[in-house]
């Protein structure tokens, strides 16, 4: 056993016991996975399912996995996780495909992240009147966002990913993201200026809103000229994997860049994702490469379930013996459903108006993301999110994850009838 | 910045600045990569200068690296690398191949790790008289172990990867794997055993050789019946990225089981990888899925290099101003160079000698885990390798990859004109 200590090298946790926990919740989110698909769910709901699991196997008596929802390294992976998958995800979209879904993706998505924010803040000041406006504001935040994968999985699966409706989701699923992401930028930069004292003026917010905008339209200008330059001297290296570790690591200077302005890191992530497109590394793909998303693809399908499984992990179901967290949950998950309705009002007669709200409702890894984020965001020595307000809000997600597929499903097929 | 500190969430240092340490060791790597490919020298070796040169960069005045080379994160990082590193390696070679390879890569391999073993012993013995038997024990097992795939690269670039000689020094070097992996046992089982009071007898080393040699053909044995079952059961499944998963998990899992046996965890990645055939995931690449060996590359590619620029970055090029470590970074290359030409002696007339001793000559990645091993192994609460004693393994390692690749160019080039 000694040599266990001792591979972990200067690590305190000992590798092989992060390795053993890496095995479980691989193979744990596999598992859940199958399940959720054989139940025609997304994936990601069997991920999160199978993470509360786990993560209240204690109140079986069995508490081996207890202290593993806050391991330090296991903790690492998962964020790691993230980043990659948020780049990943900014792949998979293009600075040209955002500009071209035009006004009415805009207007959909001001709408849809507008809304849900007015709820839950309101949920918030209704159910935690003594938590403060900031926790409030917080929990608004963590309703802003909707779930690309999750909408666009079900859009494919139903035949209908070429539809109108299809295409304003998508587009407004993206806007909606970095509206999110300037969301949370706005509302953890008044939660720190508060926590040093001060107050959030106007000013100030007004202030965080630009820095955001500067940033993302900032690092979205000069990062598409700069990096195709770089990508194309790259293509002119001999060295194997160099595609593959300059993307990461352009993904990942970006996420420091975004945090050194006082936004999260996964906006500068999402940011280096949008900004490389196949152009950048045609000249690799065309000699027989494997194209950057090609290359993340695995890093991702590796770390982003280790995130999920451990999001799931810590929602502590002993909390919902408290009447308060269940309703809380429940008012939550009203609000978020609702909220996103206000999407319709945005379009045009003619479109599906249910069916573009309903498409916007999973709210998936970036509410999970969010909520994470308040988790260890602490105001005069308090944490944003206690434990109880966590689970409240994956019980959200849960929910609305479960519920927007079948509901969309319905809902396009019962367009199509018509 | 207050939310760069809360995204890391409960790991003690802040996810951005990992991120950003990550980034410059990844561009680094391919630079230091790129600079040795154009040198026509292996990429590793690059990768190991530019770590040297990172982490000494504070004798210039320029400190903000120096505390990286102990960063937790950094470490657990190139930690999991290193497993998987070695998982692919040993995907890329087959239980079948390894019976194949028969008496004489046998043979070619006994005497390439006892020589080396034995000579190393004699300069720690000489050398460093008061550092104790362990030290000297240790020090000829840093010696041991060839790097397969440098000298596999170098074959293949000088179109001579199906010759025999290529043979015997390929089927050499794996078996030379798993026995430098079996002296790692016995010397760290050997170290444990004196730490806890005990000295060792015949019977422990013989009892430490007994374990290493159950766990190898017993989870080769068991392994591929049951993962064949495995697997076979997993690709009925739906959930996409099951194939990768299970094969980390599968790693993971035996690199876990093999410290849980008193074995390094590198031993049970490479036996998850001997295990793992293409015939175990045929089901999945018939219908067009990627190979597990493809899947992982990029997992490789992204954390091995972190390995190697760290292991550059701890050698400390302060303790080359003394003469002894000099002197022993000196002993040991010598001693690394002549010990492999033992190898020489155990191939019938015909084939080429020196080629088959030079083409064992490169140390690598093997000769630098098993030096990061003694870095952590601690015997009277002493270090085992303490850093000038790692500096000079480093230089051993080092140089013997930088000779090999034109001496065996040389030597095969030689044999053909003849």
């Amino acid at each position: 056993m000694e040599v266990a200590a001792v591979a972990a090298g200067a690590h305190e946790s000992p590798l092989a016991a992060v390795v053993l926990l890496v095995a479980v919740v691989l193979v744990a989110a596999k598992l859940g996975g199958e399940l959720a698909v054989r139940l025609r769910q997304p994936a990601v709901l069997g991920e999160l399912v199978i993470g509360v699991l786990l993560g209240n196997l204690h109140l079986l008596g069995w508490g081996a996995l207890e202290s593993a929802r806050w391991d330090p390294a296991l903790d690492l992976l998962a964020q790691l996780g993230v980043l990659i998958l948020l780049f990943e995800i900014g792949l998979e979209s293009t600075v040209g495909q955002m500009m071209k879904v035009g006004v009415t993706s805009l207007v959909v998505a001001v709408l849809g992240v507008a809304a849900p924010f007015g709820l839950g803040w309101l949920v918030g000041a209704w159910l935690l009147p003594d938590a403060g406006t900031y926790v409030h504001l917080f929990l608004g935040a963590t309703l802003s966002a909707t779930s690309v994968g999750i909408t666009a999985r079900v859009l494919k699966d139903v035949g209908r990913s070429d539809s109108d409706e299809a295409r304003v989701i998508l587009g407004a699923a993206v806007i909606d993201d970095v509206l999110g992401l300037v969301v949370l930028a706005v509302v953890t930069g008044a939660i720190a200026a508060a926590d040093q004292g001060g107050s959030v003026s106007a000013l100030g917010i007004g202030w965080i809103v630009l820095k955001a905008a500067l940033f993302l339209f900032g690092s979205l200008a000069v990062g598409v000229t700069v990096s195709r330059r770089v990508f194309f001297f790259a293509s002119k290296l001999r060295a194997r994997g160099v595609l593959l570790a300059l993307g990461l690591a352009f993904c990942f200077f970006l996420a420091w860049l975004s945090t050194a302005v006082g936004l999260a890191p996964i906006v500068g992530a999402f940011a280096a994702g949008l900004i490389l497109e196949d152009v950048h590394y045609r000249d690799f793909t065309d000699r027989g490469e494997h194209g950057l998303d090609d290359l993340v693809r695995p890093i991702s399908s590796f770390l982003a379930p280790i995130f999920f499984v451990l999001m799931g992990m810590r929602t502590d179901l002993r909390s919902f013996a408290s009447a308060g967290v269940l309703g809380l949950a429940g008012a939550l998950t009203l609000a978020a459903l609702a909220g996103k309705q206000a999407c319709g009002l945005g379009v045009r007669r003619g479109l599906d108006r249910l069916s573009i709200g309903i498409g916007m409702i999973p709210r998936g890894e970036v509410g999970l993301i969010f909520a994470n984020i308040g988790l260890g965001l602490t105001l005069h020595g308090r944490r944003i999110l206690d434990e109880a307000t966590f689970s409240a809000v994956v019980m959200m997600v849960i929910v609305t994850t479960l519920v927007a597929p079948p509901a969309l499903t319905w809902s396009l097929r019962r367009k199509r009838a018509c």
